[in-house]
């Protein structure tokens, strides 16, 4: 097994942060040797602070770094594609944040980028590295609840973003519904075929979304390619937790993903019995952002695949433009691309 | 308040056979004095065996009977009309099954046949009286939510019923999701006004349904007069249990009805912790069964409209309707109805 | 089978109402055909309230009355033995609250006139026949957590009672923690041998039940002639619910009865979870109230001996008296009696 | 704040090995310089595996080397006074495992000489810092439950260990109990004053414990100086999980701890709900032997007494050693000590 893989991360917002300081601290075999961010300063202060020995407001100097063997991309949408494919051709592995890129397009390049160039590419789906749905995976794989027919996903997050950040989000369907198109994917080990989309303003405070053809709140249903079907409830707007679910519904049985107890711990009173609930998506995620990066590392020294390539991350793009698209235009889409690699 | 309400049961099938039986035995204020049923023998056999003093073949023998008061129909749907209409021009108080009938147009003229003899109709839509569903009602015109603004309902049955039945059914948005219609509108205490619908045949073994255009799996998105929204979820074909649940966000909270759970039994083993799961309808609303026929009979004892009546039957009809023409034509179907009283 | 069990209800306190309507109303071969009360008009009140046909003040009028089949003992513990004795020799079949009697002379005594006079007792242990501990026994019966090794019970109530009471109720380990001793012996199916009790006034406002040598919270420690041991914690002052709770521990498992969870709806806000708890045991244990009483002419009209005995009942007695004992004592104590008949 | 603690871990058992690791990568602040450990080449291997700069087989390496900031002992318990004290005397900050000494009198010696030499010693309670227990903590000091009247704590371990270990142990009392009898003292935030306890073997394969006057089971109630109770059992032969369970019970409500599931996936199927069990106690406190070395670690930059010192070492030692002698004897067993510091 390789030693240790010489990592640098790039962009250093709140989860260009977490990359980092798990792989300076909690990630054997990784070794952390630089970060990079844009904005005047960034980049040392948190090199400081996690004591990493380079830092640099330009991407190429990590590019142009033959001692780096791996970059963990986190910056902008809008630049993966470009980080992606220069990384690519510097020989560099890779590791991207969801989603892969911002188009269709992008994606067809950068996988081009990736194959030629001979590198591996990990996507940033942390939930597949969830230990209940980790779990879920295996115990459906497992065969404990028969084949699988269908999937049933929720994800309500109450925090709205600000109107800048709706506005290059791209829509809900590619910012937040993606997670669960991929998870559906993976878990069901089927892939979508047809597309129905939906959704709404709820919010009076949200009708600013209408000027982006976006929504607080949206369902979509889909068929698998075995006849399998599934749905999934997107909400920008739940005032009471962060409440991810997941269900697979088998011939023989069904497995529930996800609880939304946060501490194990019940107050009794008069009013009854009360207990907390996960508050934010780093409470719910955090060990799944760790255990990623940890398979990413540990894929780079096997010299093994990881369980999540950019191949999912084309495919999840593509079935969340799809809902984009039965959403706009009240029809059902089909989606006909065949993937090579449905990960398992 | 009125001594006691003489009743007589139409319709001695399973569920007519428990309205019989609770009436007879567990509701204050009913005496139920005759039973019809078309079978030869099986009104007789009802009556001897629950101690009820008169019995017959023939409707019309309860209809022209001055000394009963209501009638409980029970009798297959396409005969709701009928019965309906010849009990109310008798001046009987009335409950029937759901749905209130096959057709708009039937919804229609017994609901002027209703009027007109100024009788009382009740609507069996037992989930309002399910003490689970009874106390979010509660707990939702308390304000504990918040603004309802979100409805999700899941319908699972895993009795999938044979050909004969599924062909004269009315399909799986009228014969199934009609009860989460009803109870969406209740909860939500707001009328659906467009509708999108989706379904598929999930199980190889129901492939017969194509023939009546039906499916054994459904979905639901709606919103509602106020800009609220919801989806509902209905399967024939849960391998494992009944499951029912019920969820309103509101703006403030969220309520969710309903667990799986049958027994207050854990049995804990090295496999891990196990619980029994709610196996069919009759478990899961036998007090709903036997709650609403209290309700109908207080309702009539002391005078007062029963919180379920002939214009709910229509109302839930009305969705079903839509949503089962949303399923056919892949649109979104709007429902301009105003319907005149929302009960709460 | 015997047609109808014409019954009488002695006493009609709250737990004697109760048994009459039960006996009225819901419970199939059972005929209730006189109530006697002490108390001037509470007979004949409650018989026109429920339609009686007879009422009485004198417990004569019903012993005397050869058309009585069966008599239910809700009187004050104190005239059990009375009761019972002149139920017996009057051939009456008997169902009789908990405790068996106040002393365990008395209750040598009942049970020889039951003997002597070959009539049936059933003693009110209502809890044998609440669902969840019935599941139980069924799953502990089928080997399910292989051979049973430890009893562990939690009663808690908050319902302190007034001073009168608590001066006559024989102490906690006879008027409460006695439940609990039998449904011990029932599930584990194993006799108790010996005993240690200790407990203590923990709230301020019940230093007055030290008059009265009894504390507000006990526990119990026992084995069993099996070799297996358990332990029962009682308190008369749980803030918070009416929390009742069992669990055996097997050689191959454990189970664990009763959650205390009352409506099946949670309530999510920021605030967290919130479900309501049973407030009290009326709402605990009315279904096995109910149950009880139809075992009891159940087992009258098959002519069989019912699952819980007038020696079941000197048993739960010997026990409370022996803890009695050990709590006054602070020694053990060791119990030798050897019942003839462990109900199972 | 101090930038580094220079630590040594001496013992690299199972929990020592941990506890390096922690410190190796996990610990911000810590700094691992050495380990120690009497077998031939296991400090050497461990030093190597982890990265560690020293090693050696002497302890006396640790406590001359002036380097050395702090170390951590998890050694045997029959050597802890020693360590200590030669820790002590070298000026080494000091964490512990528990117990904090084999008898009283070493505690009385140790804490003589950690007072002497002014330096801070923390001993391995881990369930205070274990999230539940901590939360549970926030909440009673918060006022939620009001004053705290009971405390239950439930321990079943099915790991039997081998007669050896069970000879050298101290009993159930010291090597099982004390951590209950610790978290007893901190939640209820009382001082136990009175204690009776009792046990048995339940297991016939346990039946050597006899020959050291131990038990597979035990239980213990107490009293505290408020003049509240508590009762904790203690199992070592649980077969389906390891089970840890707390309750503290208030004038106004009640607080339970800990749940037993382990993933956050439910199967349900038809025959129920089954979710896995936490198996063991690794699984179970992994992240408390974390969060207490982190507390270790910053208790000693912050220059501040951890939570959990010696002399809460002591009053857990002296706690077990009444209620084995209570378990002994058939006595209940007053404790005066008065302890300086209960630690909140």
């Amino acid at each position: 097994m390789k030693e240790a893989i010489r990592t640098a991360v790039l962009g250093l917002g709140r989860l260009g942060y977490w990359h980092a300081e798990n792989l300076v601290s909690k990630i054997k075999g990784a070794q952390l040797v630089s970060v990079v961010d844009p904005l005047e300063g960034r980049a040392e202060q948190v090199a400081r602070e996690l004591g990493v020995e380079k830092w640099s407001q330009n991407p190429n100097d990590i590019f142009e770094d033959d001692t780096i063997d791996a970059v963990v991309i986190v910056t902008p949408t809008s630049t993966h594609a470009d980080m992606i494919t220069r990384a690519a051709k510097n020989g560099k592995q890779i590791f991207v944040e969801k989603p892969l890129t911002h188009t269709l397009d992008e994606a067809d390049e950068v996988i081009k980028a990736i194959n030629e160039n001979n590198v591996s590419c990990q996507v940033g789906f942390m939930r597949r590295f969830d230990p209940a749905y980790a779990e879920a995976k295996k115990r459906i794989e497992a065969g404990d609840i028969g084949k699988p027919i269908y999937f049933k996903g929720v994800s309500r997050d109450g925090n709205v973003p600000p109107e800048e950040f709706i506005k290059h989000s791209g829509g809900i369907f590619l910012d937040v519904a993606i997670h669960d198109y991929d998870i559906a994917r993976y878990l069901m080990g089927q892939e979508i075929v047809s597309i129905t989309s939906t959704g709404n303003i709820l919010m009076e405070s949200n009708k600013f979304m209408e000027k982006y053809n976006d929504v607080d709140q949206a369902m979509t249903y889909f068929t698998f390619d075995s006849g399998a079907a599934g749905d999934i409830e997107t909400m920008r707007i739940a005032p009471y937790a962060y409440d991810i679910r997941g269900e697979v519904v088998g011939t023989e049985g069904s497995i529930q993903i996800g609880s939304m107890r946060y501490n194990d711990v019940k107050v009794l009173t008069s009013k009854g019995s009360q207990h907390d609930l996960i508050p934010d998506f780093p409470t719910r995620f955090k060990d799944a952002y760790l255990l990623e990066m940890v398979h990413f590392i540990d894929s780079l020294r096997k010299g093994v695949k990881p369980i999540c390539t950019e191949i999912d991350g084309k495919a999840a793009l593509e079935i969340a433009a799809a809902a984009t698209k039965s959403f706009k235009t009240g029809k059902t889409i089909e989606l006909n691309s065949k993937f090579l690699t449905l990960q398992n």
